[in-house]
């Protein structure tokens, strides 16, 4: 049985291997790859998922996880080879279904889509998408369909980034959020507001560079298992595991897209890095979900990096280098300003406060583009009906609205509500986390954030993909994704700074 | 029948998207992959090109050959698609009697002889290296027994870079060339010597680079289908034909590495993007053989980029670069300089005169090793004899002598000779392209290089891989490969110079 296991894995690192090929020519296709290499770059990518899908859903994988449930059946639960049997088990189950035709064809359209996408954002022009929009729309759903029975028609989509997760589950935590997010919301909007026009000045790229270089070695990003480029778009790339990079965005005339941006991936990356060894190049090599990714992200770039203990050390250090700009702003006006609440059109650009109404507006449109109630031509109206009801601000044009997100045009619909449940999930861990280290406060004051790092380690990043997200989480704090500690951390944080 | 042709042409493709894809993988191996990332990066490149072996020795390809035989007998034997099969068949043929399991055993064994190289060259110790190198030549040997009979055992180690020539036709070149190389060396230093310390003194990285881009930019480089980027080794990498790039090296108190480097791989870059778009994605879609390759950068670097009407041009700039350490060295003197002939022991910093001397003892050593007439713990006594006896100087110690090079640690062996067949070809056509282009030298001297590029496109570029290095040097130049033109070339150049 041993063999057949070690033929199974030596399928699925060879696997893991093709997707750590794909990593690089995507991570390279954003950074470094010179503008005619586009063409090309599609058909390696092409055929290099194809390979890895291939070979993924091949028979003999299926033989061998038929021949292997037996002996996994006896194993500890948890032991990593039951765990790789089971996720492999459900993911192989899943993946089998889908056609390469579909996923050829989601590849073709959604490469033309992607470039109209780009023009439409351009020339604020939604009917040019529009056409696009529903051939993907079409497409998610035929693939959905290939899952039939289900709850709901949303789910095997969700399911791709949340394994596990309902449909249910997430309207039933949002439906449960929104109110109360709505009222803090509202409750900040009439007090007075706070000040951060200082973060908006000219703000040398090279030291932005540098200050954000210095907070993420410091969090204990391994430069000799990283490195940091610029790109259009952040982003982080895991290369096999032993290679995770991240790339940031720096604007000359703000501060903060450029040191949120590298806490923020630093935060992914640090997760990716610190898996334990034993589960690389397999299924279980990589986070537990995108919630799970987004919540480590969020926690550093947050939790950690918008809180004043952190400040009160990093403030002195910031102030000079930035001498011109920040030297006249003390740490409390720092502090509130770069926790300003101010509802706005860019999820991208969006405060703590406001951040998940963005998400739960396009999950409501998601829902209704797959359930069919909602056309594709109506998208811009819904859109903006609900940012008047969520947000109370309407985009001056769809390309402040709808056209803002690339996700769509990729074929990424499933996608958008991980980034709210990370939020959730973050401040769920951060409670259970400063009841274990009731002195983290004042180790963040020192600049130590090792026994912070050692903690995600034990709880979260060391278990690879080995539980579904909603198992972890309830392992960890004891219970599923809940908002109630987000809530509570709102109202704490926003409480004390806006007076609510 | 253009179904089979088309289902062929498909595989081929998705086999050049591996390659391509391992191709990145091997630039960002050199360029940017952290450290970290070297253990997982081994797996990918084995992966990748397990796979890409894989798809192209499958049956299919096999059955698809054999099936379209019949039909590209009909054709016109330089078209395309005749001599795609041509070629693909050869590999085929050739790559299909080689056992997966050889081809993973020379990965392994290379993988820790490369490591054993990089210390025994640090530490100035063969023997660390020495039992290593017997596994590499033993496989190598081996490898050539697969394509038994053959009228020499190294045939079919040099074939894999130069499809069709035989080892006895390099050696009668060889022969031929060799005495008449070491006379003109030996006239040369008979003579009073040419000044070269000028270019050795300090010069500002950046502005190297910059005068690198603006030669090579005038060459034709195309930067929206390249780049160019730091490593230790110079190297051109094409990923999929759209995309090549080259890396070069500067050396911070010597002009002469960063500045003939960039043309050397320009020289490289300029025949990979300049090959059919038709070939792309296929076994046609690469230079002709390494010699062809080499025949191309050494003719950027030395035949235009060494010549006096090439400085006519660029010298005044270069002066302006470098005002201090040039401003008062006339041209006569720079000429003369970046054509010192000096015996060395070092191959990759020898001149013109004497480089190919350097090649002939490496052919000599690995003929012997390969027809196991020279056993590897001798290699140095039989590298500082030959030393002693072509170019008068004996290396102090190995790691200036037999260690100086990494191929053989890789298992390359069968490649050192193209270097020099190279040369010898880059003359050769370069006495064909004065006579088609009486005013080249008038050409370069103004910096126009468009109608050499045209040439070159017409020639030899287009064609891809659609003809062996000798059929295409007869079709241009009327004769296969030899020295004649090259000792030409040199006792011109240096007779001039030295006045022998």
């Amino acid at each position: 049985m041993e063999d057949k296991l070690k033929q199974l894995q030596t399928i699925l690192a060879e696997v893991s291997d093709l997707y750590a090929a794909a990593g690089l020519l995507g991570w390279d296709q954003q950074t470094y790859m010179p503008p005619g290499g586009a063409e090309g770059r599609g058909y390696q990518l092409g055929t290099v998922e194809a390979l890895a899908h291939q070979k993924f859903t091949s028979q003999e994988v299926g033989k061998l996880l038929d021949e292997l449930q037996p002996y996994a059946d006896q194993l500890d639960p948890d032991a990593n080879e039951a765990r790789l049997i089971k996720v492999t088990r459900r993911s192989y189950d899943k993946q089998a279904k889908v056609p390469a035709e579909l996923i050829t064809e989601m590849a073709q359209v959604t490469a033309v889509a992607h470039q109209a996408w780009t023009e439409a954002r351009a020339e604020n022009n939604f009917p040019k998408f529009q056409p696009h929009l529903q051939k993907v729309v079409e497409l998610r759903c035929r693939y959905a369909e290939l899952f039939a029975p289900y709850d709901h028609i949303y789910d095997p989509l969700l399911d791709d980034f949340e394994p596990g997760l309902k449909t249910a589950d997430v309207k039933m935590i949002f439906e449960n959020l929104r109110p109360q997010q709505v009222a803090i919301v509202r409750a900040i909007a009439a007090k007075p507001q706070v000040e951060a026009g200082f973060l908006y000045q000219p703000f040398d790229e090279q030291k932005q560079w540098d200050f954000g270089v210095k907070v993420i070695s410091s969090f204990g990003y391994d430069w000799k298992h990283g490195r940091q480029d610029r790109s259009a778009h952040p982003f982080t790339q895991s290369i096999g595991g032993q290679d995770v990079r991240i790339t940031t965005r720096f604007n000359p005339n703000y501060l903060g897209t450029g040191l949120f941006g590298t806490m923020h991936e630093a935060g992914h990356a640090l997760y990716e890095l610190d898996i334990d060894p034993a589960l690389r190049r397999s299924p279980l090599g990589s986070g537990a979900s995108l919630a799970v990714h987004e919540s480590q992200s969020r926690m550093w770039e947050n939790l950690v990096g918008r809180s004043l203990p952190f400040w009160e050390h990093f403030y002195p250090q910031l102030q000079q280098a930035f001498p011109a700009q920040l030297g006249n702003v003390p740490l409390s006006k720092f502090y509130q300003g770069i926790n300003q609440v101010h509802p706005s059109f860019i999820r991208v650009e969006a405060d703590e406060a406001t951040y998940n109404l963005h998400i739960m507006l396009r999950l409501e449109i998601e829902l209704a583009l797959i359930e069919r109630t909602l056309q594709v031509k109506d998208l811009p109206e819904a859109w903006n009906t609900r940012m008047k009801e969520y947000l109370g601000v309407v985009p001056e044009n769809d390309a402040q609205g709808v056209l803002q997100d690339v996700h769509w045009s990729g074929g990424m619909i499933g996608y958008f509500s991980t980034y709210a449940l990370g939020n959730l999930v973050s401040a769920q861990l951060w409670e259970r986390i400063n009841l274990d280290l009731p002195d983290l406060p004042e180790q963040i004051r020192k600049g130590e954030f090792s026994t912070l790092l050692s903690w995600l380690h034990e709880k979260i990043h060391c278990h690879g993909a080995k539980f579904e997200p909603q198992e972890l989480i309830q392992r960890i704090t004891g219970s599923k994704i809940d908002p109630a500690a987000y809530v509570r951390y709102l109202r704490g944080k926003y409480g004390e700074i806006y007076g609510i």
